[in-house]
């Protein structure tokens, strides 16, 4: 994949602090150039909010994070960067001043991105000396979580940039589309604010309240519109006689008295007090950090269930993550095995033998437990898969090597549950080899309390190294042997751990 | 909860079928009148489609399926029934005709809903001799599924009315929202027009393809959407200041030129061309019955997402689905240990000890399969859990029991894994009690592919009576006791499985 080496953000707010945390967290370096004096302070939220997403998102090796620099002028942050990212406040004047800025100082070649929601490139661009790789890139909130960027060249953009644009997003997990023409608000915010008038007419005419507005969307249309767009759904609602037949149907409405959208609301005083009125009754009971948490958890919950979309293909952007895994996979084998979300520093130093590896570091996320906020019995099975898994990235049977038909099967396990883990709880997990030979692998794993280190469950497992087109057991490689070996040798020294051998049920 | 005791739908086409759906699978008897020579095909397709997806959807206990009847008028159709729904085609002089001949021959107390999308309730009650009991209950399709139904009353119709729909919907966990006041549209069919006239255009105007579109919207707001709504969404936008100063930065863009909304889209031939052409291009190499298949599967998906929303207590429509679960949950005590959905016909019989229990018939999900189709470790530990907990639902652990503050809890297993599970397979487990003590249960799952009987997995298991409170082992009460002995009693009489006792690696 065509990636990006270096980027900068110029405006480090909500919106370009969460450009910097994706790139942070796709292992990029970023350089951020922000005169506001919370510029810190708001980057480093956003930066909080972002990692305890990914650390629920997924459990493919993520990269070691990459380095972030505050720095004194945008010249200074655009130097060595081959992609900048512009999200300075929406003021044309502003935005191409600061636009042409970077033009003067970056490398010819990097691209240069706008955040901006609704002013055309062609009017940004319009001062630059090299305007072909100016183009807008119009994220949505939560940039680290929100996949989409729209992508939009002015009359002076190369439709290799755009191109090239798009393949630099995919590595860090986001779905560039790129629009035909440019026009103001592009595409997403012109549908925005088409409901959004209809909407306000709504709330004004007192046909419902804003709580009430906000289910009819979240309990209908919002769940297929989480999957499928406008038009497919659409297609699917005109049935075996396909679109041209729903059109036909529908069609006519459109000269109906039904919408008030041809006139245009006044969001007066009163307005304004209403809806803020019955804002504060439907969601002022939580504060905006803990609406963020829900809507970040919620948003990791619906990607994580749409990737198990279309027989396990991954759907939409269900699609996209399983996507940015497969890169992370494919790029995993050239790290230390452990994971880097939560190990940070640890990560890419050389695994110690000498004693059980730490494979894993996670958190209780809340798809994980139930009613009673506590994590259920199969989601220690998951934990106890993802660190078999790293042990076998760390011994070379990574994604590619899975994929030409050859793996390791787990084929018996046994666990004791010592301890509860509940919601929110950071765990990690340690592996001790027991004994190996060409097909089998007999291991010991432990998962932990990350803050008092107790003893939360234990797995003893057999895996069998297996050919899967054949569909029986065979012997390992040379190459992955001998990575497995100096393990299980250096293990061989370790005392056997408490619970090796047991039966269920059986005395101590 | 207040419950329909039994249906009617009038009008069995994909809206009629899929509410008939909804109340079978609820356990309440539907009697359908529909006059369309294809009736009968048309409810048995939506019917399965139903039953599939609630056999993705919930391992709660659903009831006993309710009995469907076809009638051959109005008459015998409405019968009985305490609620009717009228799902006839959407001409306002049709659905009076119709509603009032239901409102003749009705029982006067039973609710009268209809499915129109547009008509106003008030037009619609005419000519009734019971006006007050009649209403509007908008569903979306997939009705089985998407939980909303817009409900809204005409001049005539009783406020009571409408608060003893919404409560009787919920037991087959639908959310019933009451609208202040009624307009054309309603509230969902106003929004969803508002962003379809601005689609046209944006497809009219060339700014992109059919494809492009729904992309915009389902990498980005549509899944905000499926959560939150517009003002929540917002509120969170608006940042610490909250909703009202989100309207001070959004509200002057509502006078600027951007949308086109004022103006009317003529769809002519050339349009509906255009557009039949993109979505051919999009969506033409999948059948109908294949996105609907998938966007149940992410419907599915997005639901138990949302159930693990808030920290655990479930958001929005998974709130919804955790609620129906509950109910289905504290009923479950009234039934036989096993499940309603695929097990059918031995729903309600006495269960037979003098073989392992049959206790979970399910089906390989989409969000149980790995890129490669093969059913997920841990997901073979969730089905063995959900045996155990239909074990303890037989012997009177249920939620009530739990929510007082006692349980069982697990805390040994032993897993073999024998075959494997692909995606959409049909598998049932089977249990054989071991052995038992006032505070242990030690005993012996077996998975099964269903069309073979062969074996896929087997669990031997160990769980131990606890007081949740005191965070201790403590007795079992004797009631529970007394309907565990007589099972266990039974299965000692049966042969030791093969596997029992085992360590991991042991030779056998």
């Amino acid at each position: 994949m065509t990636s990006i080496r270096q980027a900068a953000c110029i405006g480090g707010g909500v919106i370009g602090g969460a450009w910097a945390a994706r790139f942070l967290l796709g292992g990029i370096d970023v350089s951020i150039y922000d005169p506001h004096p919370e510029a810190k302070r708001i980057v480093g939220e956003v930066l909080a909010n972002a990692e305890r997403a990914y650390a629920m998102l997924t459990m493919a090796p993520l990269p070691p994070k990459g380095r972030l620099t505050f720095c004194a002028s945008v010249e200074e942050a655009v130097g060595g960067a081959d992609w900048i990212q512009e999200s300075v406040p929406e003021r044309a004047d502003l935005k191409r001043n600061v636009l042409t800025e970077i033009d003067r100082y970056a490398d010819p070649t990097a691209l240069i991105g706008s955040s901006t929601s609704g002013i055309m490139p062609t009017e940004l661009q319009r001062d630059m000396k090299y305007p072909e790789r100016m183009f807008v890139a119009h994220p949505y909130n939560p940039v680290y979580l929100l996949p989409l960027a729209e992508l939009v060249g002015g009359e002076r953009t190369s439709p290799e940039t755009l191109e090239l644009a798009k393949a630099r997003l995919a590595p860090i997990g986001m779905k560039g589309v790129i629009l035909k023409k440019e026009i103001e608000a592009f595409v997403g915010d012109r549908l925005l604010e088409a409901i959004w008038r209809e909407g306000l007419w709504l709330i004004h005419d007192d046909i419902c309240d804003t709580e009430t507005l906000d289910d009819v969307i979240r309990y209908s249309f919002g769940m297929r519109w989480a999957q499928m767009g406008l038009f497919e759904t659409y297609r699917i609602a005109g049935g075996e006689a396909g679109m041209r037949h729903f059109l036909a149907q529908f069609g006519p409405c459109l000269s109906w008295p039904w919408t008030k959208l041809t006139d245009v609301v006044d969001l007066d005083d009163a307005l304004v007090d209403k809806i803020a009125a019955q804002s504060d009754a439907q969601s002022g009971a939580r504060g905006i950090r803990e609406l963020e948490r829900i809507r970040d958890e919620n948003l990791v919950g619906i990607m994580q269930a749409l990737k198990a979309g279309d027989g396990g293909k991954g759907w939409g952007s269900g699609k996209v993550l399983a996507d940015f895994e497969k890169h992370l996979w494919s790029n995993g084998g050239a790290r230390a095995g452990g994971r880097g979300g939560e190990s940070g520093g640890e990560a890419g130093d050389a695994p110690d033998f000498s004693r059980p590896l730490r494979l894993v570091d996670t958190r209780v996320s809340a798809a994980w437990v139930d009613y009673n906020g506590h994590m259920t019995e199969h989601r220690y099975l998951q934990v106890f898969g993802d660190t078999s898994d790293a042990l076998l990235r760390l011994i070379g049977v990574d994604f590619a090597y899975v994929e030409k038909g050859q793996s390791y099967y787990t084929v018996e396990t046994h666990i004791r549950h010592l301890g509860e883990a509940k919601l929110g709880q950071a765990l990690y997990a340690t592996l001790q080899v027991l004994s190996i030979d060409e097909k089998r692998i007999q291991y010991f794993t432990t998962i932990h309390d990350a803050e008092t280190g107790n003893v939360l469950a234990t797995a003893e497992q057999l895996m069998l190294h297996v050919d899967s087109k054949a569909g029986k057991s065979s012997a390992a490689p040379a190459d992955i042997l001998a990575r497995l070996t100096p393990i299980a040798q250096a293990h061989a020294m370790l005392p056997v751990p408490e619970g090796v051998g047991r039966s269920v049920g059986q005395k101590r």
